[in-house]
């Protein structure tokens, strides 16, 4: 059976806290999965050993064979397709330069491939999701950082060394916002979760309010939903910002559409409606109104593993 | 005689003033050009017949047949490679949307392909300059505006509408000096010729100094040259605006290197140290010393003539 005829493929999610593990068919479907809690590992041996017998548990459990599988794919924070490795992730326990794939293809009977989390996310909307029929198109993907996978003519833009879309590091205000990359200004700093945060404080000072003390995005969402102007005026600054900085990367790469991806967007139309106004407005005449602001058309629990799966099965 | 070995092409480079026509061969000489004062014309037809008849005239006097020929390329403003128009130029008498290709293509026996400036810039660095082993790269155009065109993966980015490559009307300081797309702190307001003057005469005023009231670009350099405190500062300026908005290309893109191209480069020292020094502080530590800043290695009378030839001999 070639690659391209194999029904299933294998995603790794491989985060701080967690490292998710699916089994997944050509439809996009995860079938079933495993879950191992990251505290338990302090070194790199114990942790593919792990991985690799829950793969095998995987296959087994549904009287599969690897002759099936098309491969394993690995979404990791600094992950580099072109080495296979993941290079100096700040939120992992393993440290330096680790050869993941390499390690992990030891111990499986079929290719294993690794990128970040946030080209994975692009290659899932590729493959399963909304942008199964577009060439062009960006992929945001909006937590605790902001991430992007950028799609040109059909291809992943990984870029000469490997570390190319990485939008959410592009400078929105020199000499802004200290970022947690060490320059300042950083789109990440205004629109990730803790740049929203902070765009809530500096409204609720702005307007002399007090802000709550515990707010994070799922609560600044239910305030909007109350009709708490602080929160809505805090979202639509967020909106701003995003807005201004996708708008750059559209002029410089005119894709069809642009996704968000993450728990943010259900922020929904206090979100996406700002901010598909600030995005048209930056955009150059030309391009007006052409360019489509879209939620991920994955399922938000499957999203990162079908992300990591499409990486094999593209 | 396939097209791959076909050991001539035409270069045709449209601009508001004069259209170049020039023959090219396989090795990025112009053999022979013509010129045309745009001012002749007031209409598409005459302007299309006389473009046909420099190029029949060319083919002719150097005994050459079409067959020789792998066909004629035009870089015009806003021209658009997948429709083959002229699209809303400002600076053409040509108003509306132009099937520029389509019509000249009626008059040649040999194949007509049409792009903008800037991504025929690109086209030329890759075919016959300094990117010919390069896959992942961006040329930057420095004159009247500010242009780019991207290579990814060894393809130029033309997007999904033909309008990808527009760097410099990325927005770089929201709310900034007006633009003339409409918008407010694009690239382009900071980094082309009158940007550039705008910032000598800014930094004149802070030093409270009289700014020289006939400045120019080339003035500048040259007022640097003889130390004028004034111009290397306005040059510093330049370097750091230009620095960050090139630092966001390439953290988007990830590529090997930027070219630089465009009058604005004779600046040399002035331009160049700050700009890479700027750039590399703007980048992310993964990227820092690895993205090479280059001037163009076209010759500067022919980089025009060879970006458009260069469109029909990749």
């Amino acid at each position: 059976m070639s690659n391209e005829t194999k029904p299933y493929a294998i995603g790794i999610d491989m985060g701080g806290t967690n490292t998710d593990i699916g089994l997944v068919d050509r439809d996009g479907h995860c079938l079933a999965r495993k879950n191992l809690p990251m505290g338990r590992y302090t070194e790199i041996g114990a942790y593919v050993a792990d991985v690799a017998a829950a793969i095998h548990q995987l296959v087994a459990d549904r009287n599969l064979t690897f002759s099936e599988i098309a491969g394993a794919g690995i979404g990791a924070p600094n992950g580099n397709f072109f080495t296979g490795c993941i290079e100096h992730a700040s939120n992992l326990v393993f440290t330096g330069v680790v050869p993941l794939a390499k390690l992990l293809g030891e111990q499986l009977p079929v290719p294993v491939a690794l990128t970040n989390d946030a080209n994975a996310a692009a290659l899932g909307e590729k493959v399963y999701g909304g942008a199964r029929n577009m060439n062009d198109f960006i992929v945001i993907t909006l937590g605790t950082g902001v991430g992007s996978g950028i799609f040109a003519d059909g291809k992943l833009v990984y870029g000469h060394d490997g570390f190319g879309g990485e939008v959410g590091h592009t400078i929105l205000h020199p000499g802004g916002r200290l970022c947690t990359c060490g320059r300042k200004g950083c789109l990440e700093e205004y629109a990730s979760a803790r740049g929203i945060i902070q765009n809530y404080r500096e409204v609720c000072e702005e307007n002399r309010r007090e802000a709550y003390i515990e707010a994070d995005c799922r609560w600044l969402t239910e305030a909007a939903n109350k009709g708490d102007m602080m929160a809505i005026r805090a979202w639509e600054v967020t909106a701003w910002h995003l807005g201004i900085g996708i708008a750059n990367a559209a002029t410089t790469l005119a894709p069809e559409a642009i996704f968000l991806m993450g728990g943010i967007i259900n922020a929904g139309r206090w979100l996406f409606d700002p901010l598909r106004a600030i995005f048209n407005e930056h955009l150059l005449c030309m391009q007006k109104g052409k360019i489509t602001i879209l939620p991920t058309q994955l399922n938000a629990n499957d999203a990162a593993i079908l992300g990591a799966a499409a990486l094999v099965q593209l």
